[in-house]
């Protein structure tokens, strides 16, 4: 489980791996604050529900909000 | 109450209103699937917990995200 529950950061392990913009339910973005002093982002999976943290500085993420963005104009016209 | 109980969008009211970073609690962003056509983007507040949907077309989610990003720099050397 890679989530805390003090008021520090959620995340206590950041996974590396790269995750499926089609596998992805969510995913939430938590600025830096006092009591965590790094940005965080928590993927939840669709399957399972499972939480993932990422690295905000990796491709991955970067690629999804990128993928995030660009299905605006996939809707019906 | 922005926010729909059924298994259809989340949004059912999206504010055009700008949210400042130092306000915001955290930001999820959930892609479309099936259940709902469009991305959904929903700003937490520190102050209240209050939720609010924003446009992710806006210049305020693009300003949010790039600021996001931004505090990584900020952290201590």
């Amino acid at each position: 489980i890679p989530l805390s529950r003090t008021p520090r950061c959620t995340c206590i392990k950041i996974s590396e791996l790269s995750v499926n913009l089609r596998s992805l339910e969510k995913l939430e973005v938590i600025p830096a604050s006092h009591f965590c002093p790094r940005v965080e982002i928590i993927a939840t999976m669709k399957k399972n529900g499972e939480k993932t943290c990422l690295n905000p500085e990796s491709k991955t993420i970067k690629n999804l909000v990128k993928a995030i963005s660009k299905e605006r104009s996939k809707r019906s016209p």
